[in-house]
């Protein structure tokens, strides 16, 4: 992904994050963690997000870093508690902090993150806008338990229909992205009904993202993607393909759909080859096309519809379309 | 423990929560064990602290209850990450959040109550207090997340300094009686000066009330405190007395206390009845005491030094009394 004329943005919010000296806090063993999950790196997409609605209203958009930081630390901290609860040994290459320091450090530095964003959150902010920056700022991340809620539900149901699988995924990932445009809005005293708008993009944009992943584990380049194609098949993943295959699908595919998820004992690949055949034999590939495009036109609409100039929207519409045409 | 000036305030407590329907949240799995562990009871203390600090400026002691419940949540969001930290079967009698329905649900769904615990914080506030209420929380919450820290660390040190211990229990403890207390005065528009005053008292009153609790561990009645004698003996912690030995004891007794807490395979009975004979040998009781005395005078100060009435600090006075010379 390339990143050449958001270079600024996250360039600034990098430095920022330096200046923090997250492992000068002390005790040591709580924040260690901290320091280590917050330099594993990663796009900052989020916080770009922040900065990009930011300049939206106002040129100096390092004003808004404090927000942005906010939201990556959230991000992180959900990370780090959603890898212990997935057991998962690596993130981006690395051993995950449970992995490195263990269960409990991961447990109680995940905690002290969550706080810190509130922190961050609420750092420098106008007076009149502390209040709806946390009010925001606590349902959303309500929300995204309630996604990481759904998401392990349901691993024990035999299917889910396609709008919970939709509320999940608008929950776990589309939200925070409403978050982090919203949050930019609100630092530079945007209407009620900007930062509204803000949120309806990010959300919009957050759910066309997440079908795309989960069109790119399926259909994927694997020589691109670096991942292994049908990862997601092969952890009985309830996907957007899945889902919508079963929906609609006869009563012979649903039971083999079901069939190839609750067996134990499978060679991958065949599994792997079988559904992703079922998956094209029902065209599940334009359904993604078709969803995806519906969820980026309403995003962009409703950056459309912002009262802002056309040259401050088209870097976000560039970060979008970065994130939405990506093919790893 | 005798509440009966305070009753009115319990009540009005409890039927707020009630009032709150936690476990008509979705999803179901999420707030369930929510419900559950703010259901289990206890004394209620914090929040209690709240309204009699609100009642010290205000008689309409209602005002504070959302920001008595989110110290209530807050409170109980620390005891099922704890819990789950120092795999703890049952609490108060019965169990834990993650023996009843898993580790996975009692991470995701304490971290959803640290997240309520701020949606109670705000809920109603002034516009002009909801910066300084959430920033008071914030930091007193990272503050207690760096006592648990210090806890855990102690556990791998063969001894701990007395400062070291007075800022752990600070911390891990009295911090939070602290924030009880400065809320309710943040809710009632209390002086800057008046809020560092509760602040004050609520941390001096924290402190003694945790080295009653571990005088009591060791001189308690066990008849009394239904507890066994020397819990924290047999567990290796480094209580007050403990520390206070270290201390004031020669090299031979720091040897043996050192001796006794590294030993894996000791009679417990043993162990406790040679501990005890060390702490009366340097009459410890009679430090705990002093200390006790000197924090609960602080307190006091704090307290006489409101600009409030008589009777309505006689209240505050009751609760820590009823605390500090509570004999389990």
């Amino acid at each position: 992904m390339e990143f050449k004329d958001l270079a600024p943005y996250q360039d600034a919010f990098e430095s920022y994050l330096l200046r923090e000296n997250l492992e000068q806090n002390k005790p040591e063993a709580l924040f260690t963690p901290v320091k280590y999950v917050m330099s594993m790196g990663g796009k900052r997409i989020r916080p770009i997000l922040t900065l990009l609605a930011y300049q939206l209203f106002d040129r100096d958009f390092e004003r808004a870093l404090p927000q942005a930081l906010a939201v990556e630390v959230f991000h992180n901290f959900t990370l780090v508690h959603d890898d212990i609860m997935d057991m998962a040994p690596t993130r981006r290459g690395v051993d995950t902090i449970h992995e490195k320091f263990g269960t409990n450090p991961a447990i109680l530095s995940g905690d002290a993150m969550l706080i810190m964003s509130y922190q961050y959150l609420t750092r420098k902010l106008d007076k009149a806008q502390v209040g709806p920056a946390v009010d925001l700022f606590s349902g959303t991340a309500l929300d995204i338990c309630r996604g990481q809620q759904m998401d392990m539900d349901f691993e024990n149901q035999d299917y889910v229909t396609l709008d919970q699988y939709l509320l999940m995924i608008k929950y776990k990932t589309a939200v925070l992205l409403g978050l982090a445009l919203a949050l930019g809005g609100v630092v530079a005293g945007a209407t009620d009904e900007s930062i509204q708008r803000l949120k309806e993009c990010g959300i919009a944009a957050g759910m066309a993202f997440q079908i795309h992943d989960d069109y790119l584990d399926a259909f994927g380049d694997a020589t691109v993607t670096g991942k292994q194609r049908g990862g997601d098949i092969i952890q009985n993943k309830k996907t957007y393909l899945w889902t919508k295959a079963y929906e609609i699908g006869g009563d012979r595919i649903r039971q083999e759909l079901t069939h190839w998820y609750s067996q134990t004992d499978v060679d991958p690949a065949v599994k792997v080859r079988r559904i992703l055949e079922i998956f094209q034999s029902l065209d599940i590939e334009s359904y993604c096309r078709q969803l995806q495009l519906k969820y980026t036109d309403k995003a962009i609409d409703a950056l459309n519809a912002l009262d802002s100039s056309v040259e401050s929207k088209q870097k976000i519409f560039d970060l979008m379309t970065l994130l939405l045409s990506r093919s790893h």
